[in-house]
């Protein structure tokens, strides 16, 4: 954790640079301070089928869930939800010119209880 | 929101229409007059790799995910969850009628406190 | 139920068989005794896009969710993460000889009264 997962309908890859876009979260991620450089991954899975609203071919969708840790407050939640938000509706900018796109954010805590972990790339840029 | 989405066994893709079937759900939840028509986004991912039950190279997944805002009764949830769970099954009638195939869905509400969105299909929608 | 998904960016690929994983953990889940055979479904999906980390290009994830139905005691849980958490490790066990990688599990309970299920595979091996 955290996790920053996509979704979207394949259409949009003509207009959107997917690994920048991943890119640049990851730098949003990490510019709010609550989180571990090491722990961020951002990734992106690209839809096969998808039926959007009133069906148009050009219709197009962005879904986002970042995963955190339980334990920050409301506030920082709340702070880093929309600190994303607002740089991936920017990033996005010229999909909003049109009347065919949808974006949405989801946060959702892990329970520390039911979840594990092992990462090794922690050493590396602890030692740093 | 609402959210749709679909996993899936590539082994499925010989006798099902995946854009078939997302059109149809989308339209089944548009019948249930529960949700906006430009708020609607399903979408189906395709698994790269799998291992179900015994491991048979015939046996196939379909499982469902229904996201949902928060404020709809109980009885309302259940009733979509029903009603979408039903039209899905006959669907795929002819996949039950093989030993090989599961089906699954589940409904999970969104926070609305700890959702953003941003959709620029509703004005066009709306407007109509 | 239960689910088992698996998300990982593309460049572990060229590392781990994904097929092989999968049947490997299908199979240790089952050995927990906690959970029907037929029931077990285990997958994974390729990101097509990732950021990871400080960015690096080798920089790699393997992310996974274990849904399964609830009333299972807490015991039961975190025993059934543990046996599997540890089991994908030790099949990964090269991948963490890197500074580069990085795993994790979380366990999601599945409400009943928002779910709904119909398995064809059931009968066929209840009935063996």
């Amino acid at each position: 954790m955290p996790h920053f997962r996509m979704e979207y309908s394949a259409n949009l890859e003509a207009h959107v640079d997917m690994t920048a876009l991943c890119g640049h979260v990851r730098q949003v991620i990490l510019s709010t301070g609550l989180f571990e450089t090491g722990a961020v991954r951002v990734r992106a899975f690209k839809a096969d089928s998808w039926s959007i609203a009133d069906d148009l071919m050009q219709n197009a969708f962005l879904d986002m869930e970042f995963r955190i840790g339980k334990g920050r407050s409301a506030e920082d939640r709340k702070q880093a939800g929309e600190t994303i938000f607002a740089a991936v509706s920017e990033f996005l900018k010229e999909r909003f010119e049109t009347p065919h796109f949808a974006l949405s954010l989801e946060i959702r805590e892990i329970d520390a209880e039911l979840s594990w972990k092992k990462n090794a790339i922690h050493p590396r840029l602890r030692g740093n």
